[in-house]
């Protein structure tokens, strides 16, 4: 599991800040979630391949984590996509995506399907065999959702000689791997955990961005291996957090703790603090594991 | 009379390469012309202050031109913005940006004036005392115009010796620098050109962006200062320009010789050329004063 921070900065693009955009490669996937304006140019600077992505996540329509998307788009179709690609966001998103194609009498050349999100319970959004995404609802002056990738628990592995001693025909270890106790050659029931040992630990992630601090997500998003929770501010300036549905650090930090998670990742900065790390020394005093978001930055799982 | 290029290229934003945007100083105005994803950081950093920013041009509706457009007003916001912003645009400008502020739940805390444009004549859409802009209709896949910038005849110079010495009160010099011919202290009627001379040649500037080669704009831009003219491709591919309706750097060239501009400068390049001068070397071919544009240079007229 790698996660690439194309930009991790609140309210406007600046020179050396970029808004909210981050690639989660997982299982295969690249899955893109947010995308502020300039995002494009992000993908091209750390050299992601556009056509590896297939999915994108927005979390809410305020343009720091969504006015990169039409232009996306639209090079999407210059660059002759043919894949199919689906966009998770608030209602709204495809009326206001379609109605920037008609005015440009553009269309895409690949289907854009989109899913639309209303509710304010978790709801699956997108399986397949490996991986579930489930949205996270968060409390943010508009209506927003936080994402939560997890893999699935993977095949079991064969203990080799085991499965050889226990006279089991080759036929049957696909089943073994799915967990399944099976027969063998001498008509005799083999447990399926003397033969085989777990697969690999499923990696998960929970991002959420933006929200003012809200325990509910905690059961949502317990135990991930990797929390993203946005941190605009500091404690001192707690006192803006319930007027702009945002957290501090600290708040951060606790729902990491409550949540038991295994590593917190800040970011969503606001841009009048010039030394990130205060951040991680306020988030710190709640929880150890605790990293800091800068564009740019890659993590891996 | 100042033009800033904050983006040149066509299509997409990349790495090095901005998509159109610039800025005309006339006059005391900064009129910011087409607004690609990205403008706002480029604004940034070339320093263009962004309250001296109180009139939009946006020649059409591709996102290339169009896309940063939202940023930026949102940013004004944010900045806590309060003076008029006048947008000048194709109809639908109004529609698809007050549905992006209403998803956000976002408003603008200045007023926020649309002038949609839908004449396929040129019309004056601007004028104070001192500057008018009219469209320039062209010839493009969806509704485009070009826009001219034009300073107003200034005030007359007063010759002081010649005023002095024909006796004229005080109180009629500002009749003599508007033009007019005065009554001096002795009863006689003193011609203007007797005592004022011209004022500095006023000075104009045309942009046309994007078109396939259009004769019928020669009239609307003929002996402008400076005519920017867009120019996607060379001649080797010029069976790309009716399909796509751009033009060539020949073309281009042609435009500004039948219009007898002072200075050509070409832009909107696709990015299969490596090498830009070959678009210079070819516009020389028919006509002399070429200049090229490139992200961040600045022309002083």
């Amino acid at each position: 599991m790698k996660l690439t921070i194309l930009g991790c900065y609140s309210a406007t693009p600046r020179t050396l800040n970029n808004t909210t955009s981050q690639v989660l490669e997982i299982n295969n996937h690249m899955f893109l979630i947010d995308c502020g304006e300039g995002t494009q140019v992000q993908l091209r600077k750390h050299k992601i391949k556009f056509n590896r992505i297939k999915h994108i996540f927005i979390s809410h329509l305020h343009g720091d984590h969504f006015f990169g998307l039409i232009g996306l788009i639209s090079t999407f179709r210059l660059l002759t996509r043919e894949a199919d690609l689906h966009i998770y966001g608030p209602k709204g998103i495809k009326e206001v995506t379609i109605m920037q194609l008609k005015l440009a009498d553009s269309w895409t050349n690949y289907n854009l399907i989109f899913h639309e999100l209303t509710s304010d319970s978790s709801e699956l959004v997108f399986e397949d065999e490996k991986v579930e995404v489930f949205t996270i609802p968060l409390n943010h002056r508009v209506y927003t959702n936080g994402f939560l990738f997890k893999e699935k628990e993977g095949d079991r592995k064969l203990n080799i000689g085991a499965v050889e001693d226990a006279n089991i025909n080759v036929a049957y270890y696909r089943k073994l791997t799915q967990g399944f106790d099976v027969v063998n050659e001498a008509g005799k029931t083999i447990k399926n955990e003397s033969v085989t040992k777990a697969g690999l630990k499923p990696k998960s992630y929970a991002f959420c961005s933006d929200t003012m601090y809200k325990e509910d997500i905690v059961p949502i998003i317990k135990n991930v291996d990797v929390l993203y929770h946005e941190s605009t501010f500091l404690e001192k300036h707690a006192h803006l957090g319930p007027k702009t549905k945002h957290s501090t650090a600290k708040e951060a930090a606790t729902i990491a703790k409550l949540a038991d998670v295994g590593t917190l990742l800040l970011g969503h900065y606001s841009t009048r603090y010039d030394n990130l790390n205060a951040f991680k020394d306020e988030a710190q005093e709640v929880f150890d594991h605790v990293e800091l978001c800068e564009d740019g930055k890659t993590f891996d799982f």
